[in-house]
């Protein structure tokens, strides 16, 4: 147990299953555990699954609480995280699982959240290029947006390697958990089971300007996308179909090699075997992504599909791998590589 | 009671949602109801829902048996409904639930069913332009596929106006009675609830050269299509997302305006308010389809969803729809004007 | 269209139901549709599956508006009913939803509800002996909770034959719609997929009494009772498994024959054939209650199980029924016998 | 890595789920995975949650398969183990998912499963008053039915403290992985989801005969049990909502003590704090049990709740646990002491 971890928003769904991983990890032990207006209860109310610290109870959220850990894990509404960073100095790693700091634009921060930008961190997304040099003795994480994590997954390999035009559309069915706890007349229980219901479409999303800003850095130049995510009845998992034109020549063969290449060494996103597409029920749990992609000829297009965990790899596990890459522990500590099916 | 009907096919869910439809309708008198493997037994085994028919047994599907009704509805694996329609007569309206007469293009059907063109009949989606007129008095109806109708409805509007370039990319969530009630290892529940699972994945879905000639029938040309559809752990429904690069010069008035002048006056279709994105549950067990349009400016795209229920307005109340045009009864004879919900 | 009826609470779940079916009734039109919070609100806001009310304006639930109908359904939180019944004057019907008038015993009100007691209304139970006599003519009528109809459609027949000892055990496991509208944490979707889930164990659930009532009545002397509700992963749907110990002698035969005699001539509750089960699924949106019933000898007990649509037979189309009684019509008329599978 | 474990029925739900618990547990090598009729196919084809394992091809289930190995796990349809058991040898320790050896009562056997009497084996419910005493050094286990170890957890303390009558009432609440992958018209997506669906109803479940025997034993005469089982939309959970009548002069506080007396070393099942009852979502994965019991004076009767995860606690964590005693390695060594949640 070389490392101390403090969790601010511990009774959340991101924070539950930061818990849920970490008492599982050998060198982070759980440390404070804070929330807001849940501060003062057990966090067995909240987290009845999480059966060993069902005895825990929540302290407020405030600097105070937080501090004297070697880690500290956000899982805050926007906006509250930089105030806490300031305070905790430098030499905590501070990962930050909400959005505050994944924007580089300051304009496009503005114009999606409506307040003022507050900086930007080293981007917890280790499969991106570059992204585990960054990340290396980093002491700022930005973990990505769920959607931005699966869509950023399946495009980038084929746009780095200049196979399709930037002319991207992604449409992702998610789970309910990517919504969070706090009740809404549309995610009841009555609402949501039986249906498939669209939201934030024509670009309204907010994690519409992360997925551009990773894959126009990816292509090196602008990309345009349409994103349109759908909730659909199931309480995890996001699957993300994405396509875009093919570059004049692209073959088949070329873009799987693109995909194999990237992903032939990575821990925990797969290419799957030809003719296998990834659902969501393979990875409930897990700090997986699975990939498949092909050319439809017919349509001058590739297809790519990526699944993952929303709140897993999509949220709690990339924060955990990221910050596994930040202490200098190896990559994989703690995380699971098996979902949990049927 | 002016017609009577027989269905062949009353064990499965297509049989069954006509079965529904029928006893409410005013003019349609149920008559024989046959079956394939399930001949000899009880329709209550099969349909428990359908009280008031629980008593009735299931008849061999046979062209004696289905001989001497008015009207004959087919919900029948495809190839067998040119054999049955050839001994049946003229003076019989047949109304085709299965594939065997929907597409023009002998070569596009061996490619995707393999085995002869049987022909094509009148199709029976009123909603596009000219179907009316050649559903009126017909004795031949071909029911579309129910992702050929959701797209369709989708789309056509706005490619009519010429308001975006005829190149499609529609990715469509779907409940699972689609895929009939066979028992299929990846159909049992336990796969099914809590994932999403893309299948016919890069144009090989059957209803791919069905939505191309719709469209490209009132596109005056060409148009490519990118088609995915997606599995998810509802029962019914389908949300069809449906995207296409804008025209030069289109605006969202010129969309929005397109799609009212198609749909005002359609009794069964509708675009909703601004602002408001169909749902499928809003639809279920209703013979509505529901639409909502917008223009993604940054992505240079049109946006337009689309939820039916695959079983009424998707297969058996599109079936009595343009059933009741071919007869000459009023359109929205016998049919749900509202779904149920939650 | 002999009949006029407002409706308050037109925006809740039972209010939805209650509009699905007047929609289809040929001898009541629908009038003032009331609200609390959602007064000035549209009704397609609220209920978008009620496409030919999309555009009704919900008024504010207030005397003024309710009066001046042939029938007034009342759908509010329990409490309210009271005064406006009292305002509203004798010569109109009142059906109220609620639980207001719904318990003799006004001790057993007020341990349950803690409120002082309202009173009693004719109750709108139409297959309880004697409920019919009082039904007809009625200006009043209480429905009853939707567990209520569930259990003691399960076990009169036995009770009132003297089949079984008074001492009952029912678990009945049940959709959330019961839970009604407002979002609660526990009620969000992503808690409620994949969970069942035990509320008001012990006897605290407020349909106790009310169970008890009922069967006691029927029984001729005191029933004990122990009610265990499970909330289940669909939005609709009650299946109670109901128990008692066989009095002396008694044989299954004798059992069928109690429960063929009561349901046989019934228009809505079905015996089903020996060895058929009901499920809820089969009763989707229909006014239908499916009833089994067996004895477990080696046990000493008889097991009898119903299911219902808690939102149908349940509550609105209960409550439709029995309206049809009091005001002379066909007590089937404008009542769905068909549900929505699968 | 002490150990090898082979499994055979890899493919199937509960050979998924013990794989999943192996690749987590320290001192199990696993060795070789075989199958029925999916013998020759990939692991990845059928469980494709278990990325570790994608890439290993099932052999077929013989015995020189088996051989070799120092645990033998069986997950085969009843009635397969016998000839297997009687080939491997003493030396190996078998662990039977299946039903051929947890009676003791040849009659029974015969009367529920219609095939000889295989005989007895140390039976795998380590929680069960002396179990673990017969599980230290078994070379042969036979794990409990999944509907088995909840009942039984839930009404053993009662009964072996003689605080309730012996005349038991038991409903549980299923997820549809009990009823295993092998694809039936009842257990397709379409019919599962949005319906609650009873069977084995009156005594017919095959778990009946086992419950009676452990609580039989426990309570130190015969026991009278009537049992019905519900198929709930849910892939996993079982929930047994378990009553019997209050012994004279038994106290609440009386009833708590024994709960908390017998459960409260337990590693893996745990008695609730008052007024929280379990859910099945509170369980999933994880081979826990969560227990609350109160008592309804009005009713006479104590009632008790389990819930666990029907392939953890129910199948595979329970048979690891028992083997882990069997070993002697510590009894909770790799199994999973938190759920998924939500």
């Amino acid at each position: 147990m070389g490392y101390t971890a403090a969790i601010a928003g511990a009774s959340g769904y991101a924070g539950g299953e930061l818990l849920r991983l970490l008492l599982a990890h050998p060198d982070i032990e759980i440390g404070a555990l804070t929330a807001g207006g849940n501060a003062g209860t057990g966090l067995g109310d909240h987290q009845p699954h999480l059966v060993p610290l069902a005895d825990r109870v929540l302290a407020e959220t405030t600097t105070d609480n937080l501090a004297g850990h070697d880690l500290v894990f956000l899982a805050l509404p926007h906006g509250q995280s930089a105030a806490i960073a300031r305070q905790l100095g430098d030499d905590v790693l501070i990962v930050d699982c909400g959005a505050d700091f994944r924007l580089k634009d300051a304009a496009a921060w503005e114009a999606y959240y409506g307040t003022p930008h507050a900086g930007t961190w080293p981007y917890g997304l280790p499969e991106l290029p570059g992204a585990r040099d960054a990340l290396a003795g980093a002491t700022r994480i930005a973990v990505p947006g769920c959607h931005v994590t699966t869509a950023t997954l399946a495009l980038f390999p084929a746009l780095a390697a200049g196979l399709v035009e930037p002319d991207l559309v992604v449409v992702a069915v998610t789970g309910t958990s990517g919504a969070g706890k706090a009740p809404k007349a549309h995610l009841i229980g009555s609402e949501v089971m039986g249906s498939a219901a669209p939201y934030g479409v024509g670009g309204a999303h907010r994690h519409n300007p992360e997925i551009v800003q990773n894959l126009s850095g990816v292509a090196g130049g602008d990309v345009t996308l349409s994103f349109t995510p759908i909730l659909a009845p199931m309480p995890r998992g996001i699957l993300a179909t994405c396509s875009a034109p093919l570059a004049p020549g692209t073959t088949e063969e070329q873009v799987r090699a693109a995909y194999e290449r990237r992903f032939s060494a990575e821990p925990f996103v797969h290419l799957l075997p030809e003719g296998t597409w990834p659902t969501t029920a393979m990875t409930l749990g897990a700090n997986t992504a699975l990939v498949q992609v092909t050319v439809d000829a017919a349509a001058g297009r590739m297809v790519a599909i990526a699944a993952l965990d929303n709140l897993t790899k999509g949220t709690a596990g990339g924060a955990l791998q990221s910050a596994n890459i930040a202490l200098g522990l190896p990559e994989a500590t703690g995380l699971p590589m098996t979902g949990v099916a049927p």
